[in-house]
């Protein structure tokens, strides 16, 4: 699995604290590290809605369709996937989960199960069956391609949520690879983020 | 596949008239038989958001993970969906897309496939992998139940993508369910609509 | 300002509860009185996704144009509003704060000017300046009327926000009369927050 | 009134070209022209969603409050506005709309009506009445501070509605602004909007 960073506002913590001193009328202000502060008091009273202003944009390669089905249910990020209705899936991908990958007898069987899924999806479309129609045993396991677009105050939420320790591991890997970048790249917004790479998981730092 | 609308604003259509007229501050223009004249004229000058103040939920029960992956990207609507990392699939069924249902050969393969897959979930089971990871190999065609809610507004949206000869056929199927509760709940408001029982499809009438 | 319950949810509890089982396939689980632990355990849980299957509409009237230009910040809510540009204001109501209540001084001055936007707004349409034209010398104190619809999540989350001591004082008195309301119509998804009739303040009691 | 782009996404129509590519798996189909001829294809298609993954930002100064009680209505935008609790508004400047400004009568009577509520904030200021009560009697004129982020599907969407001859005149002249500078800068995906610099619309061309 790969996640790409395709997009970042530029100079997103600017923007958003040029926004913030929008409400208060107090661009005067602004100094070369007054950022740090106006963030950090934004995220401490709450008053998120002003990281809105700044985006981020990233592509998702080799992950699960369970991972998908689940990340697609932020209904305030913006999604375009690899579609299995125009996509030939004649040589899939798949992910393993760990606690398979660990079990030889599991392993062997879902590596069995899907070349027999492999298989059958290429002679269905040999019958001349459409992609649209073949996918129906296509296995959850697939890899599939998503990009994903988000403000920062969302981000924040997503990661909040999948990055606990109470997330599945697939997109609980995903978020955990997504907050690193982010938090080099706007260190302010998502500097409170404390990651514990031991169990792979990140929580608010209060 | 079974539709069931488990909920409906009560006097829809009245809430909805009651809305318009605040905006015109018109209520003594009420009338036993104003509402109709209203909506149509809401939808005519594409004053939609009034249709907001109403709402349908539905519980769709047997469609496959694969409509369930393609009705959650409507942002605008909720969702309850019967979870795989909590419910066990030892005994799921599936759906058989008709192009598969007709060709008997790609219908015994499918079948078999289902089987195989079936086989393999009860196995990884035995060997104490958790559901949230046997799922992994289950297919798209796997049966699920999911309640979704929205307003009047998102449904007629729902509708007019969804009912189009484009739309793929599960998708537009369930679509068509729903649409013919409603056009008999809120005749105003889904009258418009035009279904083809030949073509399965539906289609505003202008 | 009289808040109105326009609309709820019939039986709306009952929906929630068996769009909740929905998840977990646990329909057999409920009885007659099965409903307050499962709605206790969705909030306690933050699983308040389940409590977007209930809505409840209000309309508020005689509140102040600063209100609705609060309220409508909500984005998850929908609102149909008393419209400036089609309704003529000749003999405005307003709204007078508190502070401006109790001093006299304060409440001459406020009241002559009043008196003065009314007489120069009835001046200006006499001079044929359209509606949408003659509102610019048009008050925030101006009474408005609105409908605004919601799901039970969203009612919670705007009822966290607008009930608390940080809150502005109209915005947090139409708010509580809402709350006492849904207390009352779904006393297990609202009976968490806790009135203080003295500070006019709620908060959710942990 | 002063529109000015706070940010765009760098590159923002090759972000798209390649989030479109990957519903189809077609990035070896990306030449250095491909991506009008993509996105003229989104548009045409109605698969806009895509759209969503470039973003602009905007500070609009000088707007009236009449229009950012219509703007703030777009549930799809983020806004950060100047805060009428937290800033004193005792040299307020206000909009005067046309129709006003070329009557001497109704100009002269407008100017006096803002005078008069000038004075009467200053006043209520002095008798120690909080700016957040004080502001009651300020007028819809009053000008403001609003900034604006969305996405570019968004930002169509509001041109649409908003530079139409239906549109209210002054969220209609700001609504141009943005849209020229955005018919610059992403000259692809706001190209087929067609201005007419006589009737001071834009629509859509076909």
């Amino acid at each position: 699995m790969k996640v790409k960073l395709l997009s970042i506002t530029k100079n997103a913590e600017d923007v958003i604290e040029q926004a913030a001193r929008t409400c208060y009328l107090s661009y005067d202000k602004a100094t070369d590290n007054s950022k740090e502060k106006m963030i950090k008091m934004l995220i401490n009273s709450d008053h998120t809605s002003v990281l809105e202003h700044s985006y981020a944009t990233f592509r998702v390669d080799g992950a699960s369709r369970s991972f998908t089905h689940q990340i697609v249910r932020h209904r305030l990020a913006s999604f375009s996937q690899q579609s299995q209705r125009y996509v030939d899936e004649s040589n899939f991908h798949y992910v393993i989960p760990p606690s398979i990958q660990e079990n030889p007898d599991a392993l062997k069987l879902f590596e069995s199960t899907m070349k027999t899924i492999e298989e059958s999806y290429i002679k269905l479309r040999e019958m001349n069956i459409k992609k649209e129609d073949a996918r129906f045993l296509l296995p959850n396991a697939i890899e599939s391609i998503i990009v994903i677009s988000a403000n920062f105050r969302e981000w924040r939420h997503i990661f909040e949520l999948r990055c606990s320790m109470h997330a599945q591991w697939e997109i609980r890997q995903v978020a955990l690879e997504m907050l690193k970048i982010l938090k080099e790249k706007a260190p302010h917004t998502f500097g409170d983020f404390e990651l514990d790479e031991k169990t792979q998981t990140a929580v608010i730092k209060k």
